[in-house]
């Protein structure tokens, strides 16, 4: 982002007596804890300019260890799963009835931020620490799970430990290679621990029928939160979305001074019109209370054959919309290849489309977003829902038909970036937040 | 231009009968000596692909070589100028008067196309040998001119031999470097036999007093004859243009799943609500009259940082207006600034801009357009004006202060490009037009 950030910035001790009030003397007592936790993960995993923990490799495996060997300090029992993948249980007393779970991952981009991902995981185990040393006995067991291979930045796919765990990993999936090194993921996670022969199968290593819900901490990546002065938001939904990357127009290419506007077919103008129409069209369906973002990231005239002086004759851009709502994505879908034709038409140029690229939406669940608006109604904190922009190995856990949840933490400069900053304020009332819903979801 | 030209194509023979019997015995005397002219060119300075005529070099030299031997056939009289330029003279009762002079240019871009430039000079050697077929003695003299360097293809500098002729090269003009070989334009200059020296000091060769008027007779370069089903049109004006070779929009990137409409500062949005703006106000303009074209032909996102899921937070464009009238473009120059304004504080975006580049517009005169306009209709066809989109020698001339006046002759797919396709019958209209007019205005 640019150094001229034109956000409003939140003073980072303001919310700070007020949420220390509100935290239990047993939280209180770990601040110690997470502090400590967050800066062996930074410190162990540093790259000199972010942090960089590296999917199915060694960063992400030393920071499953320093999670895991501060678990077993508490007296929590821990083992890795055939995916690889940490996992913390809190015992309850009925082991036939499925367990309540929570975690996120602890793999980043690289030179990424220390907070996506490692602050679900850190949550967890301060709520799973902060009810074991209360003595709670829960009806049913409380997993943390920490996950590994979320970040597509490594591998090309994104959230590998938790695809792997219900066996939605395809060959193609295993065979690609590593960003950096080229090695393929199936080698990687076999050197990991994760039992590749089950996972090159399509086996499930995980029943769903086995857990009651998903719950996941996790920082927001956009600004939305600090904006509206918020720590805390619930998850609605996970948006879905459609991509092209990228589209031609093609007009007519021409001296700039000798072609006269009614002789035009000019793509940059025909391309410009298409945007601010779809804009119109944004504005209308956001007050009408739809879910929908859109972006062109890429635009660009052919520099082999562009020229101050010449009629662009060709233009090439890439368009994705998200929406939680695939009803939205496909009416939206719909209204852009229209506004396409109808500019076609209008103004003699064509549009070449690319195959279309599509990502499901998932659905949080409904009861479990009711408990956390009343669960921060009770702690008097803001009751805002939020959607998530971008994918979380919730949305793997919503889709393999467990319900599943999501508490955003307020955080600025975004993600995948060593600027995120995270109020740690804001992270203790969302592991209070956590730790309530844990224990009430694992009490029945 | 792409193949699948959308323009309406005429057919090559309509107007042929018509125009034939439009045209002189003389004239039709003279149909074979055209044709094996142009040819002629054609053939000695083909690339190949095209035809290229360097300016100030040898495809250029063998051009004036030729016109030249065939002035002399015709028993004209034939000189260099202190430019390097080739005249043809018909001379007139009384050499005190003011000259009238005609005539176009004969180099060429680079694999560009044998009429433009080539079919002036050609044009004007028809009407000389014409009217000295005819016996006719005008009362002042009557010069053809065959300039060299008009192109700015070649050292980035156009209007070169004409310029030359009134002191308007600079020390900067003249160490401009050929874009092929290196060499300063000094050098080709001496080498084609200008007075550098003369030239250098910046004194001018020809004194503006000693010229009544300039016409050039020259291919429209665009697409309007063709679309409007004319042979020839009257230019009103050379427009002039400004020119910004890259302005920048910054916004602020970020996740393009995370950011909701009233955060983002996204650039692409940003400028394509600008360009869709400006072309209303383009619409809104010419329905009042004005002369306007305008063309942002150089876009992009920045390679280094873009991606298809990013907002884009930087977007490059180049932006250019072109009118005959300097009032229109200020007036347009101000609504284009102030629509930036607007836009940045909507939009939460800034622009910065590059030096603003000028060139000033070029009149025809008056009296002249209206002679011309007047023979036309007494050739019994339309009578249609028409703005000059590139630029011209002529402009040189206009500026200099000596009335000028040009005739556009219908060609298909433009300039500068070996496809240029202009129909012999209407060329000889064109012709024949110069001719008359030629006759009128040195009949005085």
């Amino acid at each position: 982002m640019p150094p001229d950030h034109p956000l409003p910035r939140r003073s980072r001790a303001s919310t700070s007596p007020a949420s220390r009030a509100r935290l239990s003397d047993s939280q209180a007592r770990l601040s110690d804890s997470w502090a400590r936790l967050f800066d062996a993960l930074r410190t162990s995993t540093s790259d000199g300019v972010g942090i960089t923990r590296e999917s199915y490799g060694a960063g992400e495996s030393l920071a499953l260890d320093i999670i895991e060997a501060e678990a077993r300090t508490h007296g929590l029992a821990t083992e890795r799963d055939a995916g690889a993948n940490l996992v913390v249980t809190l015992p309850g007393r009925d082991s036939t009835l499925p367990c309540l779970a929570c975690g996120s991952h602890l793999d980043s981009v690289p030179q990424g931020g220390n907070y996506d991902g490692a602050a679900g995981v850190i949550a967890g185990l301060i709520a799973l620490c902060t009810l074991h040393d209360e003595n709670y006995v829960p009806t049913r067991s409380i997993k943390l799970y920490a996950l590994r291979g979320e970040e597509s930045a490594w591998f090309g796919r994104a959230y590998i430990g938790s695809s792997a765990l219900f066996g939605k990993l395809t060959a193609d999936d295993l065979s690609l290679p590593n960003l950096a090194s080229g090695r393929p993921l199936i080698d990687c996670m076999r050197d990991a621990g994760a039992a590749v022969d089950r996972i090159a199968r399509g086996e499930p290593l995980l029943d769903p029928n086995t857990i009651a819900a998903w719950l996941e901490l996790h920082i927001e990546q956009g600004p939305v939160l600090v904006a509206r002065k918020l720590p805390l938001a619930i998850v609605t939904g996970i948006r879905g979305n459609f991509r092209h990357r990228g589209i031609e127009c093609i007009g007519e290419a021409g001296h700039s001074g000798t072609i006269p506007r009614w002789l035009r077919h000019d793509t940059v103008f025909a391309v410009a019109e298409l945007i601010t129409r779809l804009d119109r069209h944004w504005r209308t369906l956001l007050e009408r209370g739809r879910d929908l973002v859109m972006t062109s990231g890429i635009i660009g005239t052919d520099p082999a054959e562009h020229a101050l002086a010449r009629i662009p004759g060709r233009l090439r851009f890439s368009f994705e919309a998200r929406s939680q709502s695939t009803e939205t994505l496909e009416a939206f879908y719909d209204l852009f290849r229209s506004e396409c034709a109808g500019i076609a038409e209008e103004r003699g140029v064509r549009f070449i489309f690319d195959r279309r690229l599509d990502s499901a939406p998932a659905r949080m669940d409904e009861t479990w977003i009711a408990r956390l608006h009343r669960i921060l109604r009770e702690m008097d904190l803001p009751d805002e829902p939020i959607p998530s922009g971008a994918g979380h190995d919730a949305s793997v856990f919503s889709n393999a038909g467990i319900p599943s949840a999501m508490i955003f933490v307020r955080n600025e400069h975004g993600s995948h970036n060593p600027e995120e900053a995270m109020d740690m304020d804001d992270f203790l009332l969302g592991t209070d937040l956590l730790c309530r819903a844990l224990r009430e979801g694992s009490a029945a």
